[in-house]
């Protein structure tokens, strides 16, 4: 299980930057580290090498890679054939190969996703530095199984109770028939079946974001108002999905600059820029990541004894941040992005009796 | 129908301002605009006011709106629901309300794409310019049509010409079955019946895609050079989904500034960095968008006549562009996008005779 590492902000190649000499950091320190990124030109000018879609080592301890779109869905293509295989009795999409797929909007960060999983899996890195978009699509990304687990709790449970899926899952007639085409007999828990494959990744990736030694992220900003404004946003956002921002990084000629108020309580670190040249003085002025990720307000505290959910959402005002409760779970929609909160047994089926906005977090009560 | 405009590049702030300074410019010429965005505070800081999901006007002509995704997500809800209530006999997902629902990686695009047809299509608007990301998830979003339309047509064919297609269409004993769950006949024709609604969005897409007075991008850049690596890499990028790139905007506060031979055959026009409080300078300094766009290279041309396909592609190398005819339609792949080229009746069937690549243009022979 490795650290993974992103940094969120305005200043693509400031980002860029910084994502470099983290990587380089963490492994003059000994660890493994991977450092991905997208195919764009940055990344590999600041670099000064070619990125590959496979790892790379570009120095001791050090290797990079490349996510590119079109590359990872022609290797998932495959997998998705072995599973028509396994559930369709005779496979449709065989004669599509992947080396003609086209690449979706989303794909790129579902991908991308999946990419990192793999890599952390495979217990060869200690760390993986992902030099992200940076933007609000990352945060979608990496909220992913978040997200994902949502539809998956909530629409399976409805097909399932449905008369369709009812009917299909009692009548004599139709399941001979779905037989005839599908390898399984479609009663409710064999549908269960690959769902529950996939709500296992997805369990497996919130409790990777709910952890702070496992996934965190970090702001990079300068002094600008519209730039500060901008990176509060994401700050806020990347709460919203359970994502744990460490600290910020000020990007600044000025030593004495300061933004310790905009982010409390975040640390701030003044990040000297410097030339691709030498990277001696930005990798000197990092943080350390780790202590400050475990430091970091937790996105969502949940109180059970209080009967207490505790989220943290700094950069966004009272009349900002709605509290609904339409469906079966409480909504909470903040910064374009809604959280369905998903209570432990003891809070299920309660109403909310109260909530507030104080300190930057919401509480609810109920 | 209305003029579409859109601006591609890393400086973000840049990006937005020229943003607003083409709303205003166009205002000032009496066509009706509407400036969209995404809620990430620049826009609105820039702009100096609340943006909220609907239009509203600013000034005379002009009209701004917010794309919310969840907001967009929310009104969308209720037509996939209406589709459900037109094809399902006892609908599953109308106790999901659009309030609870959670927005994936790849919606957002979807949805701002969605709201720009609808936005076009009301003609209410002469010109819309849209202050997009700006990188390549903006591209992927500009080229949906075209590369859903792929999708839709490749398997579409793959599935009524499957075992499982041919079955359920012909079978006397699951027609009546289907019609007991589905309000349509499933019959090929009938299936066909939904995608070709479908298809006829992507085509109407693809034909404003395709038609330099609908919709054009124009790059903005510094002098740095990495931002023009990266600039000329979304050059290319746009190219493979069919966007019309008209021209490039320099920002840049030397006069004298020269970035010709990078971006050759495109006009560079020097942009007048000015603060908000004076957009006069700025707007001064803006080309002729629509002009500059009708004589921009187009992305493809096909000519019949020669049985040649010739596709613009500035900003890669020979080696970055990569030619296969896995399936029954031409790929062409570059720049982390792979394009399907879905060729005319007097081409369709033959084989490719020779391909080559010159003054950034891959010239296709059949």
């Amino acid at each position: 299980m490795a650290l993974i590492l992103t940094f969120l902000g305005k200043s693509g190649v400031a980002r860029t930057k910084i994502a470099i000499a983290a990587a380089k950091l963490l492994a003059s320190q000994g660890k493994r580290v991977l450092l991905a990124g997208h195919p764009e030109p940055t990344f590999q000018i600041l670099l000064g090498s070619t990125i590959a879609p496979d790892p790379q080592e570009i120095a001791p301890n050090l290797q990079v890679v490349q996510f590119q779109a079109s590359v990872l869905l022609e290797r998932s293509w495959d997998e998705v054939k072995k599973l028509e295989a396994q559930y369709l009795r005779t496979p449709i999409i065989k004669e599509v190969f992947g080396q003609e797929l086209v690449v979706l909007p989303g794909m790129d960060s579902a991908l991308a996703l999946n990419a990192i999983r793999e890599y952390d899996a495979s217990g060869k890195y200690d760390a993986i530095v992902y030099d992200s978009a940076g933007d609000a699509s990352t945060i979608r990304t990496l909220g992913l199984p978040e997200s994902l687990s949502w539809y998956v709790r909530r629409f399976r449970q409805l097909f399932v109770n449905s008369d369709l899926g009812k009917t299909i899952s009692e009548s004599p007639l139709i399941q001979p028939l779905i037989s005839t085409f599908f390898n399984i007999n479609w009663t409710a828990d064999n549908f269960a079946q690959p769902t529950n494959q996939a709500n296992n990744f997805l369990e497996k990736g919130k409790a990777a974001l709910a952890d702070p030694k496992r996934i965190a992220a970090f702001l990079v900003t300068t002094a600008d108002p519209i730039e500060v404004a901008s990176t509060r946003y994401l700050w806020g956002s990347a709460q919203q999905v359970g994502l744990t921002v460490g600290g910020v990084l000020l990007v600044s000629s000025e030593a004495n600059a300061n933004l310790s108020e905009e982010f409390t309580p975040l640390p701030v670190s003044i990040i000297t820029d410097s030339s691709t040249s030498d990277w001696q003085p930005l990798i000197d002025s990092l943080p350390n990541f780790e202590a400050q990720a475990v430091q970091a307000p937790k996105p969502i505290e949940i109180d059970t004894h209080n009967r207490q959910v505790r989220l943290f959402l700094p950069g966004f005002d009272k009349k900002q941040v709605k509290l609904t409760q339409y469906g079966p779970e409480v909504t909470v929609e903040a910064g374009d992005q809604r959280r369905n909160i998903s209570l432990p047994p003891a809070l299920i089926g309660r109403s909310v009796t109260g909530a507030k906005f104080q300190n930057n977090y919401l509480i609810i009560s109920f």
